[in-house]
């Protein structure tokens, strides 16, 4: 990984930060500590952008989609041709994640990372490929191409510095598949405790789904302390996009916000890549899909809620924007005993 | 309670339009199901709204403030004269509830309901008395003032009815003493079961307040089947007038939004009053109270989230109000398969 961190510098969190966050807390017209999490939210928050006034605005959710030569092997509800299809709806507003970015005022990125079908004009292209190849009989793509892949997404981000903070998501049928495969390589879990039931297949798919995995992991055979081979072997492009987010925003002290399984394992590569990444990570939404847990355990990860969503897209870190926006929302905003004017000696 | 009940009329859920509502979520562009709790959130307010098109906005939350005669036994780790200082605070936009208001686009609405000190001019002021007498002694008020609050409630409502979902919020320096005396009474738990730490009291303190609540209980000897006895003998001003604005705002099919342990007491006592009222009531966050998890099983409510928070004023209520408007927002902004020229066949 030398040549990746070579131009990537992670800072540390600010202690001082923290503990100025801290202390504006004990400070604030409340009883101490009776914010619960929505203070150390805000301390969180504060350490990772080193500054007293965490903010999360302006806010971003980048939405990259690609397509999964895997998806032949049957292991979606869905047909490839969902991928376009569904990019050009983000393009006119009418997914989930759109609805979701307007009604908490946060800025929707789509990112074309490798989608088979045509997509829009009007997207940001940074296309591999036309899908990865099928990981069930050859590694996803070249050491290259998985270099590429993660340099676009480092490159979304230098594209949006006065973001504060990025959640990710994503767009790709049949991307539990190789996300899982990545799940039980980099976490202590099988194949078979992370393989769920994705967009909606029955439970015989989702063993042969599993048996995919297995197959993939044995034929591509990938290091699993290497994290560009795990990418090269069963990732895919935007996989790979949303750990160059991951890192170009932490070493921007921009936090992260973690999505489902897809965004979860993006963040495994990228904390295999670099450590000090997990630094500036946030939950989101605690996925209904069984590798999400084992992710979140992995990185030290809290969910803010426990909505059963299965969607992607950035949907759960898009209405986990929101509340971080309400934790620094007090933190800032809030008077002090003294501002206030009020005496509890 | 049957002249309470003579103005009032609270309508059945509309299970049309939450059938029409679980239709339209099948056709958005999303595999079924895969919003979870989101969507059953949009279905249950467009039930409660009778549309198909639920909405928070305008959303309002009231803060209720009163004083509590019973804070003279030591009940609380702050002196009385804080529900008076905080109503300013709230009145200067200084208090957390109003950065919560403010950041999710709430409008906060303060009303004393009884506050013993000097209140702001520009208040709402529907102050009954002074505070209430100190229950562990005599009853806390008059019938006739347990009608007067609840009265003053409703007539809150009734001044914004423009208003499509209200959150219960509170102040009152000694107010979960009453609140834990209600819920003992209303619910199958004991005294010392839902009392707690309130703004911060150590155990012994906790400890004296379960005593103070038990003889509050002997000496006024509610009668737990008449709410309106229970209001009288061991309850607040705040705490009946978010009774009334629980029933009017049901009648008016605005969804209510129910914070900690004494927004909790108020919506137990309003079922109580009018079990229809229950149909009206959503869960905010899971709070630190232990009286709290009483309250919601008896209401059959879910929390959105738990934050370990533990301040009142609405504050949980405006974070969920939150996730309430995310959940209309997918519901009524997404397109359709239809609309997106989507064919998944």
């Amino acid at each position: 990984m030398a040549y990746l961190a070579a131009d990537l510098t992670i800072p540390p969190l600010d202690a001082d930060a923290r503990a100025a966050a801290a202390d504006r807390q004990s400070q604030l017209t409340k009883p101490p500590g009776s914010l619960g999490r929505l203070e150390t939210m805000a301390a969180d928050i504060a350490a990772m952008q080193s500054t007293a006034e965490p903010t999360v605005d302006p806010a971003v959710v980048v939405t990259m989609a690609a397509d999964h030569g895997v998806a032949a092997e049957g292991v979606s509800a869905y047909p490839q041709s969902i991928t376009a299809a569904m990019v050009r709806n983000f393009q006119d507003g009418g997914a989930a994640v759109n609805a979701l970015c307007d009604a908490d005022g946060i800025e929707n990125v789509v990112v074309d990372m490798g989608v088979a079908g045509e997509t829009p004009d009007d997207i940001v292209d940074h296309a591999i490929a036309d899908g990865t190849a099928n990981i069930a009989e050859r590694p996803a793509m070249t050491r290259t191409q998985a270099h590429e892949a993660i340099a676009a997404g480092r490159s979304v981000v230098t594209d949006h510095t006065a973001a504060r903070i990025v959640g990710l998501g994503e767009m790709g049928i049949g991307n539990t598949t190789p996300s899982a495969a990545i799940t039980a390589l980099l976490t202590d879990r099988s194949v078979d405790e992370v393989t769920g039931h994705g967009t909606g297949i029955d439970e015989e798919t989702r063993a042969r789904k599993a048996d995919v995995i297995e197959r993939a992991i044995e034929t591509t055979d990938p290091d699993p302390t290497d994290p560009v081979d795990v990418l090269r072997s069963v990732g895919g492009f935007e996989i790979g996009g949303l750990v160059g987010v991951a890192l170009e925003a932490a070493s921007r002290r921009m936090p992260v916000v973690v999505d489902g399984v897809i965004a979860g394992a993006a963040a495994l590569l990228a904390a295999e890549i670099d450590p000090r990444v997990a630094d500036y990570l946030l939950g989101s939404h605690a996925s209904a899909e069984p590798g999400h847990e084992a992710q979140l355990d992995a990185l030290g990860l809290d969910p803010c809620f426990d909505y059963g969503m299965r969607l992607g897209e950035g949907t759960g870190a898009a209405v986990a924007i929101g509340v971080y926006r309400a934790a620094c929302a007090v933190h800032t905003e809030m008077s002090t005993f003294a501002e206030a004017g009020l005496n509890v000696e």
